[in-house]
C-alpha cells in the first residue's frame, strides 16, 4: 500500500533520528512529570518538558511481549495473535516452543526504518521470541546488544540463553549494571551512526524484577521501610541517569536538536514490585487505566512545541507511524500491513484537531476492553462487566454498568466487531497466569494518590 | 485411581452389551418421544418407552467435536483443550494440522470397555482427528466401519479422505445411503459379536447436512413447503429405519434383554438446516437450551424400569461412568484420569437421589457457561450476560441478570473456578467461526412450539 502524503515544498533538512526509550513495568506515577513525589526523574522528564506529555497514552496490552509486539509493529497484536505473554517454559500442553513469538509476517519499525536508509539498533529487552527466525537480527536491526528474554540479573553473573546479552558487533559482551550498560551502549550506537540517520530502539530492564538496585541507588531512599518500594524506586534512579547519558550523547554529538525522542513505559506498574500507578487504580495485566495508561513523552526540538501536554487518546500504536512519518519527510511510503496506529505529528502541530483515536481496543486471553470516547468496557472472564465514565472518574471507583444497559450493548457489540479482525492467541500460557490475570483486577484501590516522603 | 464399588452377592449374569447411538444434529423437538408432531420414531422411542427418558440431559460442548471429545472420555473436554470444533481447513493460523484431535494422552469409551474385556466397534461418524494417531484402531476399537471427518454424502460418490469410509473387516467398503449402511454393519457387527460381551458405538451422520433423503423417505412429509424442513425430515425417517434395524439384531440374537442401549443426539439441532428444537430456544453452537439440551434415552431391561422419566440434571459425560458401571458389574476398575460424569444406574435404581448434577459448565472459545440449580449464567463475548432460571423459564425468554447482582457474581465466580482446571484451546477454527456462534444467539425463539401437520 502506497501512502501519498502531501509534498509541498519542505525544508530539505537532513530526516531525524529516533530514539525509542521503553521503561519496563514502571508505575504510572512514578516518573517527576507524571506526578511522583518519591522519585526524581530529571532526565525522563526532559524529553517532556522539552516536548510534549500525553496524559492519555495507552499501551495496547497490559503485559511486556504483547505491548512491545503491538507497538513494534504498529497493529494491534491480536490481529496476529501475539496475544498472550511470551512466557517460554510456562506455555500450555500442545503450544510448541518454535512458534512462540512476533510472527515472522510482520514488519517492525526497525524494518520499516531500514527501508527509509535508517541504520538500525536494538539495546535491551527483546521478549519477542528466542528462536533464531525471532531474533532482532530476522527483524530489521543492523546491529544489537540485547536479551532475547523478557527480564535477567540486573549484575554479571551465569545466566540461561535467554537472558545472556547477545551483540552482533561486541564479541565479548559484559555486564557491569544492565541498566548502566544498556545507556551506555545506545550512546555508543549513537556516536558510531551520528553521520547518517539512525533509528535506536533502547529497551531498559528497568524497573522490571528482580529488585536489585545498585547499593547507592537505594540510599536517597533509605527512608522507605517497605524493602520492595525502597529497592524498586533505586532501579528507577538507576534508569534515569542511564536515559542522561544518552540524551547527552545526543547533545555531544550535536544532534540533540534533530532527533526524535520517544519514552514511553511498556504496560502498567507491578504493584507488588513496589511500583505506584497512582493516580489511577489497577496494575500490569488490568485493563483497568493503572495496567494501560502509561508515561509517555516525546521531544523533537523545533517540530514539537516544548512544554506541550496534549490530552486527547493515544496510543503506543502511534510511535511506528509518527516515526516514519518524520523519517519519510513526507514522501510516501509503503506499507506491508495497514496500521492501528497514527502519525501524531499532525494533531501536535495542530493541523489536525480532535483525538487521534475515538476508540481503542485491548484482549488477552478470554479479557476484554473497549475505550469509546469517555466510556470504558471491561469483560471480564471471573465477574459482571465494568463500566467506567473515564473523564469523570478516572480512577474508575463507579461501576456504572448497571444504569446504562444501552450504552453496555453497544460496547459489546463495537468490542465483538473490532475482534472479527482478529485471530485466536497463537499461544497462551498456563491457565494458572489467566487466574492471577482476573485477581490482578482486586489488587488495586490501595495507592491511588502519589506517596510523598515518607513514604510508604 | 481405583474404585473400590461395593461388592454385594451380585448375580453371576454375564456382563451386558451396550450399544451407544448417537444422532447428529438433530432438534429436541425432532423425536416422538421428545415431542414431535411431524417426525414419527417409533424405534428410537421405544428406547425412551422401554427404559429411562432423561427430561435435563445436557451434552458437554455444543457442536460435533468437542460434544464427541467430551462423552467418548467422561471429562469436559476443555481439561485437553479440545474446546473448539474441529474443522481442519477452516484452522487458524498458527495451528498444525498434525496437532488437531483428541489429544492421545486421553483415554476413550473404546479403551475402557476393551480393559473390561469387551469388543469393540466403531460404525460411523469420527470427527475426533483425522491423524493416524487420533483415528479409532490407536483409540480403542477392535472392528471399525467409519469416516475421519465430520459429514459426507449420504449416497455413493466419489469423496476425498476425510469422508471416505474406512473399514479394518471389509475391505472395499461400498455406501448406498450411509445411513442404512450404518445400521447393517452395526446388525452386522452385532451378529458377529454375539458370544461376547460387547461395546458398540453407532454414531449416525444424520440428519447432519447435506439434506438429501432417500427420495421415498420424503413423501410422507410431501406437504412441508419449506424444502429443507421436508428433506430434514426425510433423513429423521431414515434413521429411525435404521436404529430399527439395530435394535432388531439385538432382538435376533437374543441379545436384547442383556443390552443396555443408550441414545443420544451429539447437540442442538441446526435451525437453518431445518431442525426444531422446540420447545426450547437457541441451537447448535449456542449455550442455550437448544444448543446443549438434547435428546437422551437408555434401556436395559430388568435394570431400568420401563416408562420412567428422569428429570434430573444428567450429562452426556456420564455416559462413560455408566457404561463402565455396567460392564464391571460392582467390580473396581482403573480409572486413568478422573471422571466429570457419574453413573446414573444408581439414580435411576433411586439408591442415590437428587439430581447426578449440581453444577454444569461448558465453554467455547470466548464464551462460557454455568448451569446452577436452577439458574443458568452464560458469559458471552459481544453483549451483556444472560441470566435465566430454567425451571421458571426453559425458553430462556426472560433475562434476569439485571436484578440479581449478587447471584449473578457468584455464577461468574464458579464458573471461573471451574475454568482453573481447564486449559486453553488446543486449537481454533477460524475467526468467522467466533463470529457465526455469537450470531447464532440471535437465530432463535421461532420455533419454541413443535410444528404440526401441515407444518411449517
Amino acid at each position: 500500500m502506497l501512502v501519498p502524503l502531501l509534498s509541498l515544498s519542505l525544508p530539505q533538512s537532513p530526516p531525524p533520528n529516533i530514539v525509542f526509550i521503553v521503561s519496563d513495568d514502571a508505575g504510572y506515577g512514578d516518573f517527576g512529570f507524571t506526578g511522583s513525589l518519591q522519585i526524581k526523574t530529571p532526565n525522563i522528564d526532559s524529553i517532556a518538558n522539552e516536548g510534549v506529555e500525553f496524559t492519555q497514552g495507552y499501551v495496547s496490552g497490559p503485559v511486556c511481549s504483547p505491548s512491545r509486539a503491538g507497538f513494534l509493529t504498529g497493529r494491534y497484536q491480536s490481529r496476529f495473535g501475539h496475544e498472550d505473554n511470551l512466557a517460554i517454559g510456562e506455555v500450555q500442553p500442545g503450544d510448541q516452543r518454535e512458534d512462540i513469538g512476533l510472527p515472522v509476517e510482520e514488519r517492525t519499525i526497525a524494518d520499516y526504518m531500514k527501508a527509509q536508509g535508517y541504520t538500525t539498533g536494538l539495546v535491551g529487552k527483546w521478549h519477542l521470541g528466542e528462536e533464531d527466525k525471532f531474533l532482532p537480527k530476522s527483524r530489521g536491526f543492523d546491529e544489537y546488544w540485547f536479551l532475547p528474554g523478557g527480564s535477567r540479573p540486573y549484575f554479571d553473573q551465569k545466566v540461561g540463553k535467554a537472558m545472556a546479552i547477545q551483540s552482533n558487533y561486541d564479541p565479548e559482551p559484559k555486564v557491569t549494571y544492565t541498566t548502566d550498560d544498556f545507556g551506555a551502549q545506545a550512546a555508543g550506537f549513537i556516536t558510531r551512526n551520528a553521520k547518517k540517520p539512525f533509528f535506536l530502539y533502547l529497551s531498559y530492564t528497568a524497573p522490571h524484577t528482580p529488585l536489585t538496585p545498585k547499593p547507592e541507588d537505594e540510599e536517597e531512599f533509605a527512608y522507605i521501610t517497605d524493602n520492595r518500594r525502597r529497592k524498586y524506586c533505586g532501579l528507577m534512579k538507576g534508569l534515569d541517569r542511564s536515559v542522561g547519558v544518552v540524551l547527552d550523547a545526543l547533545k555531544t554529538n550535536k544532534l540533540d536538536q534533530n532527533t526524535l525522542v520517544i519514552f514511553i513505559n511498556d504496560n502498567g506498574g507491578q504493584i507488588q514490585a513496589g511500583a505506584v500507578n497512582a493516580p489511577y487504580r489497577g496494575m500490569k495485566g488490568t485493563f483497568l487505566e493503572g495496567g494501560t495508561r502509561i508515561a509517555y513523552a516525546m521531544k523533537w526540538p523545533g517540530k514539537i512545541k516544548a512544554g506541550m501536554k496534549f490530552d486527547g487518546r493515544v496510543s503506543t500504536l502511534d510511535i511506528l507511524p509518527t516515526a516514519l512519518g518524520a523519517a519519510s519527510q513526507g514522501k510516501s511510503y509503503e506499507v506491508a500491513k495497514p496500521f492501528d496506529g497514527v502519525d501524531l505529528m499532525p494533531y501536535l502541530a495542530q493541523s489536525k484537531s480532535g483525538d487521534p483515536h475515538e476508540t481503542l481496543y485491548w484482549r488477552m486471553g478470554f479479557t476484554g476492553a473497549v475505550r469509546d470516547g469517555d466510556w470504558k468496557l471491561i469483560r471480564m472472564p471471573d465477574r459482571p462487566p465494568m463500566l467506567y465514565n473515564i473523564k469523570q472518574d478516572p480512577q474508575e471507583m463507579n461501576n456504572r454498568f448497571a444504569e446504562n444497559p444501552n450504552l453496555v450493548a453497544n460496547l459489546f457489540k463495537k468490542l465483538f466487531a473490532w475482534e472479527k479482525d482478529m485471530i485466536y492467541p497463537r499461544w497462551n500460557t498456563a491457565p494458572v497466569w489467566y487466574q492471577d490475570n482476573a485477581q490482578r483486577y482486586d489488587r488495586d484501590g490501595l495507592l491511588t494518590q502519589p506517596p510523598g516522603k515518607p513514604g510508604l
